[in-house]
């Protein structure tokens, strides 16, 4: 008899871009004339760069020429694009990266959500809360998860380190002992970033304690201060401790394009029950030549045309756009009186609800009154309750409409 | 403590593919003026079929303009894709799938890899022998297989169902009760065929066993006899026990554009530890949508294409183009007196080794003697020891010069 998976059952409802989907489409059916204006999930909106589209042009004519065509390549990623990510993205910040620990594939979601193969379902595992659902739900589907608790938002097996207002954002070190810990910085849903020696915190705890810490930087290209780190192997000993995972989605505005690598130095290990140790390195190659076939040839032509000259200036000039409105939709709210995060190093603000209303409340709020949908913060966990995102990835004129909205809901 | 998945630690060497690509490396460094035909890998070599570039180029332009720009799109597929996929490849052959039930992924390998995700590990695998190495290892990997026997050349804990020349390659019911069971047909990597009444075996026995069938549809094109089934659904029952998978890779072109699709019917159950009926379809959606982010839009644009007048008419010229050298590499290993299979409704010969040669010394010798390169049988499981896998993928040209030197080689 074929058993299923039981641990899938144990997920709750709906996931929480669905839920966003299904209420402003009821909305959008009974109001069928009101121009909604979409600063919920972190979608951007700009086409892609110049630079970018040629390359894509040159690549599909490759593909129509037997000389140039392109079969499988190699599952890791074609050199040619691993070469321009060390060169410009990791090295010049002396991170030293050897070819064979970058890892090219279709997305930080299908990685983040897949190193969990490699792991042992035994693992205990923390994450930042209010946090990126997809850490929790993959580990919830690996059975890492335990229980969820509808009481609490929570599952049983989860440790939660609550960023809040009330701790600025920065996670203290937990009390009981985890063995993996996410971390996204700049953060996704907050906008809020951890300095150097904050995150050194971290890598010292995971050094003590044997700890793998899976490091998100999807958001590293909207870093605007000079102490925020831009990858975790700007602090020392975080190679022997961290994998890390980055993205051309928000960069280079690859959302419908698909393109990501992964980090994994060959220094980092993890262990066997009995304490031996294992590369991690090793294990991923064997995963993702075994259960992947690599990016499409165009695609990855597209990403190494991020790094010429001309793409990444036209890569700068998208981040800007993205980071005007972050600065609008900040002076805007805090004009307001709302007491605001985020929107300086993210493309993200994390603001706190009037009067603690309900986060679900207050998306109804604007999506009924404002037409304006954001995402409420509870979705990301129970430590975002009371809080609502808002992103910066739409048009500005759009983002321009969606504050005068809100000034007059609020009355301002 | 960080502790890895240690059933990756059982997994046995190199993958098959990687130990071929070491010993022509080897091989042509030590011989730089040899010329290798690759007759290997089951990759295609022909260009995108012009209906397809003409899409991809158009889609380029699309993502240039912000007004038809696409960020994130359905994980599931576009509907334009899903649409021409049901009108062209299912609903005429009367199988009545539904748009929710076909789930666009980035290729057959990283479906058949992640199936197992929502499927127990307590499962009993069954796979037939010869088998593509991608069923067993991720097998292995998720802890189903039980333990490699380096002296057997199998897992402990999988059930292997031969298919030689002995039988005809059709496979036999297995004594023990699997609850999966991993079909591929036209098959990877003998090129035989199951007849509709052959394959209505193992969906009554799956309808009787409460058993999961897999079944692997990706040569499906190239099937050219007509009582041989196209998908599975063709047999009566067969959704409510049979999840199928297509790829356009060997179809289109698609290996370096990579596209495919899987079919998970909503009437197919599966079963919780207790008995109880679950949906595949809903697992998987729900695995879909989490741990994967969609295909390129312009790649999704790519595989539209192939539905197109001139795309269809250019597919079947392609899947022409390779049965044409399979009938060349048929016609002419028969004339040399080799017992040969396959290569009438799928692009791989598969042949007998003269006097019963080790896989891999056969290997050897027509890579030293003829430097052509080949997939040594036993690669694919015991069962394979003694055969030999080339494949049609090349040029016609490479094709013929390949047969003439194995006419050299063998004095024929």
């Amino acid at each position: 008899m074929a058993l299923v998976n039981e641990n899938y059952l144990k997920l709750p409802g709906n996931y929480l871009f669905s839920e966003i989907a299904r209420r402003v489409n009821e909305f959008s059916t009974a109001n069928p004339d009101a121009t909604i204006i979409r600063m919920g999930i972190g979608d951007v909106t700009r086409p892609l760069p110049d630079a970018v589209i040629q390359s894509l042009h040159k690549a599909v004519d490759e593909m129509s020429q037997a000389e140039t065509f392109k079969g499988y390549g190699p599952e890791q990623g074609y050199q040619f694009l691993v070469n321009k990510i060390i060169e410009n993205d990791l090295n010049p910040r002396g991170l030293n990266i050897q070819n064979d620990e970058v890892f090219v594939s279709d997305g930080s979601k299908s990685d983040t959500g897949n190193i969990g193969d490699i792991l042992s379902v035994k693992n205990k595992v923390a994450v930042t809360d209010p946090v990126y659902p997809v850490y929790v739900d993959t580990n919830a589907m690996a059975g890492r998860a335990g229980d969820f608790l509808e009481k609490t938002g929570k599952w049983s097996d989860i440790l939660y380190i609550p960023c809040t207002a009330d701790n600025n954002f920065i996670p203290a070190l937990p009390a009981q002992k985890p063995d993996i810990i996410y971390l996204c910085y700049p953060n996704n849903p907050t906008g809020t970033t951890l300095k150097k020696e904050q995150l050194k915190v971290w890598v010292d705890y995971a050094l003590s304690n044997k700890c793998l810490i899976l490091f998100d930087a999807a958001y590293e290209a909207y870093i605007s201060e000079s102490d925020v780190p831009h990858s975790i192997y700007e602090i020392e000993g975080a190679k022997k401790v961290a994998i890390e995972f980055r993205s051309f989605s928000k960069t280079a505005g690859f959302t419908g394009t698909r393109c990501a690598y992964t980090i994994i130095p060959k220094e980092l290990e993890a262990y066997t029950e009995k304490g031996e140790k294992v590369q991690l390195n090793k294990l991923w190659n064997r995963r993702h030549t075994t259960k992947f076939n690599g990016v499409p040839y165009i695609i990855q032509r597209a990403a190494e045309a991020v790094y010429s000259e001309e793409g990444k200036i036209q890569v700068s000039e998208l981040v800007n756009y993205y980071m005007t409105n972050a600065k609008i939709i900040r002076e805007s709210l805090l004009n307001m009186g709302f007491e605001i995060y985020g929107g300086i190093n993210a493309p993200y603000i994390w603001l706190k609800t009037p009067n603690n209303m309900p986060s679900w409340d207050f998306f109804d709020l604007l999506l009924q009154k404002a037409h304006v949908v954001g995402t409420p913060g509870v979705g990301f966990g129970p430590s975002g309750e009371g809080y609502f995102r808002l992103t910066a990835f739409g048009k500005k004129e759009a983002t321009l409409e969606a504050m005068d909205r809100l000034k007059t809901l609020f009355n301002k």
